[in-house]
């Protein structure tokens, strides 16, 4: 299909469902950090694709907003798969040589900070959102995965993980809010404190993903459940989210005090002395550090001890 | 052992642990859709049998409720098993063909809708609840054994699945109530959407049963771990199950809303629609299409849609 | 390194964070049924050794009230772990020997029963405590493990359980309330209705445990995992501990009434005939009842039932 004709073809579905706003919105928006396809009218597919490791920076939140402003009224939308283009990271982390106040200048519609109007508005969204994982999801990447509905994870491919401690720092994204409702007390602890990675055979034992699927089928697989879910009555997609949010889902409100957490430990010189060591070390380049991120946190943890 | 020596041997056990009210009830008691089988005086079984494919109809809800008001009051039975008859289908489903004039005017003493009122009971025996899967579970069959204590699933022959959202509909005897507390928001979101079958082995991965133990085994084991629990003292079964629901158990008023979402869209013309498809290709006949409902419903939803 | 080099050592590694508070603990605290290690300043080790079973008796209970005061004001330690001196039994359970006005006349800060005063200020302590699971941990020792942040288990040596159902008494010491929140609804009524035991690996399958780790692999995997998070940033810990509680840690009030129940059973004849019964079996000596209590304890419960 030529892009003109799929073009057509899309405006044809898009018209048939959901008036022109939509059309607007898809035939307008160019995302820098990701791409957008319309693969049915009802099913949308969100790659990350900001090379080299897929770090989350100030355009791909800006961005992401303008998706998650469109998404919030389109009535035809019914599922949105989020994959990468670069199969061995999938979303890296945030990105930590982006200036905050950029971030945080952009618009907020509920009036939190950056991240937290993502997630929250992510997590309240119409269309069921579903996590295609292969690579690896840290940090902040890791809490994308956290507020979307489903989370699907390669077998061989999907590394998780909360390394914020090994910079000082809770998690600003609501991590500590959102593991206990799929991996329980204990667990959250552990993702939390070691910071450590997991692989998708142990995500999937932990609940920290829904199911780690063979590489080989991993394609064939969310293409199957994402139609299949896509292609539902929206007026049962939207009774089911209802009420398993009503019953899973934490207050907004929750989620602000852990991200100003965050910006605290982020503005103390410890945080600042381990990000410019890492950044050293090669953070942010498609090499040995972060393909190691989560043990080599623990490596570098400046600490002025005595400890063997 | 004789019916008759069988039955006195009932009488005895029954008369010295629980008066005259139960001996009455058990000789009385003639459920049409399900055996009730006094293993000893405090420990009952029921076997669903209602062939050919073991619906959840107006005869079953009848007996149902009676069993329930007789298991309120009665003091001496600790732990019921509810099993099939039929080592393929546990409980198909809902009987889509009954008349739910009929099964709501049974008596109701929470005031619930029918299926309603039958899972919050049951939710709220003294007795422990098991529910020993063997064969297929899904949709109102599947919410039964949510709203039991504890599943056992066999390995080899259980299916469970809430294929509701197939017929546009959200389960209406309480699944997205109950789910979450078995296997976490992300795995709700995931059974409730995609209406698909999980193997027994799946299943216990996500916590949706207890354990999947190998069809061999199944027997014994049910019968050992009743027996076992259906032993101990009254007061510290009462004592358990009073906590354990204090921090897991919804309140019951949040169910009928799931009920009133349910029957809203099976008034509606897609859910018929549907329903008169799946009639037609064998619906709640001992065929092919009841074996694979699951990935049935997804093939013949009626949308009228472009996509590939 | 002598006695008196690793004195020297502790008292520098001390001295230099923590004041001269914690010096004077450790060097005066004389526990009788565990020993104390100061592996780090940051880093603590606790391994029950009560012979011949590690039976959580008075003096044990006395020493943690100790400990648990000093841990809650000292700013040095960041995490403890728990272990055992005997590979077979971690704890077996509480001393069913001992005296229980002895053991409540003991100092209860939050003035709770004694064992609830114990597990309720171990789950609020500023450092990250850690289970390392070698052996058998059953009733009270199970509800120790419950109480902290993580357990990891010896694959091959440990074995919990919840068996005071066998002694037609609810667990004392809040299993009911902190299960839940680790294996869910369904499996938190199986553990404590059937009472037996659980291998390590289906205490992960359920998350009972966090992890099961090969024995060969345990010292090792616990002293990597522990001394990386004793290094972390103490304020980090402190917003993790602060967050995954506020969303997963019972009140504290719930636990007196669980606490309650234990004790009104255990004041009928039908514990204390139970309890004799055990004692003359070889309760709390090094034979085949304790390595096997999870089965026994539903052989000698004296029902006069006439149940096949």
């Amino acid at each position: 299909m030529t892009a003109e004709a799929a073009r057509r073809s899309r405006r044809a579905g898009l018209a048939s469902c959901n008036g022109t706003e939509s059309i607007m919105f898809v035939d307008d928006f160019k995302p820098t950090d990701f791409t957008l396809t319309v693969q049915t009218p009802q099913l949308w597919r969100v790659a990350f694709n900001n090379p080299p490791v897929n770090v989350i920076g100030t355009a791909m939140i800006r961005d992401l907003k303008l998706l998650l402003t469109e998404l919030e009224t389109n009535t035809t939308v019914n599922a949105v798969v989020f994959e990468s283009a670069d199969p061995d990271f999938f979303l890296a982390h945030w990105d930590l040589a982006a200036n905050p106040a950029e971030t945080e200048a952009l618009p907020s519609p509920t009036g939190y900070a950056a991240w937290v109007d993502v997630l929250v508005r992510l997590s309240h969204l119409p269309a069921v959102t579903i996590s295609a994982i292969r690579g690896i999801a840290r940090g902040a990447g890791s809490e994308f995965i956290l507020a979307t509905d489903v989370r699907f994870a390669s077998f061989e491919k999907a590394i998780l993980g909360q390394m914020e401690v090994g910079f000082t720092a809770l998690p600003g994204g609501g991590a500590a809010g959102r593991l206990p409702a799929l991996v329980g007390r204990g667990r959250s602890f552990e993702i939390l404190l070691s910071g450590e990675d997991y692989s998708a055979e142990l995500a999937e034992k932990y609940g920290y993903v829904n199911r780690a699927i063979p590489d080989a089928e991993f394609s064939a697989f969310i293409d199957a459940w994402a139609l299949r879910v896509s292609r539902w009555d929206r007026r049962v997609i939207a009774d089911i989210k209802h009420y398993v949010n009503k019953y899973t889902l934490l207050a907004d409100e929750e989620f602000p005090p852990q991200s100003d957490a965050f910006w605290a430990s982020a503005g103390r010189p410890a945080f600042q002395s381990i990000n410019e060591q890492l950044f050293e070390r090669g953070l942010q380049t498609r090499g040995a550090l972060e393909y190691d991120l989560g043990a080599q946190v623990g490596a570098i943890f400046p600490r002025d001890v005595t400890d063997a």
